[in-house]
């Protein structure tokens, strides 16, 4: 293990190529790049007059670099994919098809990827996943058609980090 | 150690006591439980169709009994208070006083609490935590003469708490 | 909406059979109540030592009434067995079936469990997740025929919250 | 705000300032940053063979560059000093002073500090603050004369994070 490796916290190889993979998986249930980034846009400019949505795509593609976000992503997605082929077993299936208000596991796993950027994150998250703006909301109509029940969860914490970044970032210039 | 004071999970005289305190030091700061009964009114009506405000007073009330609860307020509000005396070294001192974005060591008191009822509760304490409606909002108003940098978070918590037991518990009747 | 049904904490119809279909899932994995009330009593006894196994088995059984448990069993068993069926795409089927160190999903669901009793029964989750006795050992072991990547960490969650309710209540009856 | 300093994930004038703040803090309450390297170096050696000593201290250093990290130190060792001097009221001010074992907050705290680098982390806090091991235990006898409530934890934490840190920078290089 060479010190210039361990000392930067730049991405490597191996969580870049996991983070294109996170990106297709996103990309395949609707979400895009510039969906996520718009919304860090439409929350942070108030508190960032000079932020550009270029600033926002670029927060979003820092925090999929993350390990932890990019399992997060695969394992809520995949749940999500399974519930809608029928493969899980009851009481599981009916839980997460009718995204039951009781399930909470969509909004752990959610909360494991704001707490990467520190608990600052939290209030975006919690507002962004009631009011569902932009492409969240899109997202939560579709539920009848497709299962949706980390999805929705997963982009409102991904926006939440990213706009956390971008806020912790911006004081630290100061 | 007896069966049946093991089997129950109702309150005891030890944490009664502790509940009491606990009300105590909120009133001293300024929120009182019908304040926070009314915040749960409010966001758990539409949900619970026959929901009265005296189930939302209690709610509020089996919140305040569990111990993680209690040592949540008691250390907030004290680190509240001594920042308003001006006790606290550089830099905590500023971050207190000022309610810094970056410093989110009141959320993470306040996910403490709202975690005791599962992570149901996490997208209605984000939302009182940026909307700030009712109580909330004078608090926050109030944070040029006094230091509510704990309360607000602490008060939204305890609210999204008690409206999440109030939902488990009408599910799990039916 | 009766009152009394609000006020009392203990398990209603839903939970309880909910309470069953978890204890079989977790005995269909190995595991059954007897297996983590011995746990719990092993990791607990040194505090409290009038503590009698039979107290550790409803301690184990009223966590296992809460509905965060619940679908945190659910949710991880069915990770484990579908992985064992292979129905995952890469790359997590790997993780999965390997039990991929930096995964940790497994860690996130377990925590959403320990939370629920508070934040005292942090340490003994992580000791025993790292120390594995009795049947987590057991269920380590077995890791080349079945995958058991969330199962560890749910058993040691929910021992860890048994003994913090323990805890918790003996205190309160001081 | 240039995208330079956007992009890049490095330290910025205003975390390095306060970096330095806090392990003025931690030496003042006992704690050097070779005493938490060392105990990296134990926990991680068997898993990375090539692992020095000196990469464990820039890991340390890493960790302390996160303001998440900061203001967890800052607050936690504060409430030890005030809890030293006795100005805490009835009933917080015992249970610091004691380390009442029902008190969950320095747990809470320390949790923040450790989710920074995903859950992966869990186990290793959990087993430290179990062992207490190195530095850790001695913390922990000094509890007679000073109380070091959030101190013990904190050091766990951070020690945690920066063995978990490494671990996933070890992985990505793969």
């Amino acid at each position: 293990m060479g010190m210039i490796n361990v000392a930067k916290e730049g991405p490597t190889p191996g969580s870049l190529r996991l983070k294109e993979l996170t990106i297709e998986w996103l990309e395949r249930r609707g979400v895009t790049l510039e969906d996520m980034a718009s919304l860090v846009y439409s929350i942070q400019k108030k508190y960032l007059p000079a932020l550009t949505l270029k600033e926002c795509l670029e927060s979003v593609e820092r925090v999929l670099e993350k390990r932890e976000v990019q399992n997060a992503v695969f394992t809520g997605l995949s749940l999500d994919e399974m519930a809608e082929k029928g493969l899980f077993a009851e009481p599981l299936s009916s839980m997460l098809r009718g995204d039951d208000s009781l399930y909470g596991i969509d909004e752990v796993l959610a909360l494991s990827i704001v707490n990467i950027y520190g608990s600052i994150g939290l209030t975006n998250f919690g507002y962004l996943d009631k009011i569902k703006p932009g492409v969240i909301g899109k997202i939560n109509e579709k539920k009848g058609q497709q299962v949706n029940t980390f999805l929705d969860d997963l982009v409102a914490a991904i926006v939440a980090a990213a706009a956390a970044r971008l806020a912790h970032r911006e004081r630290d210039k100061e």
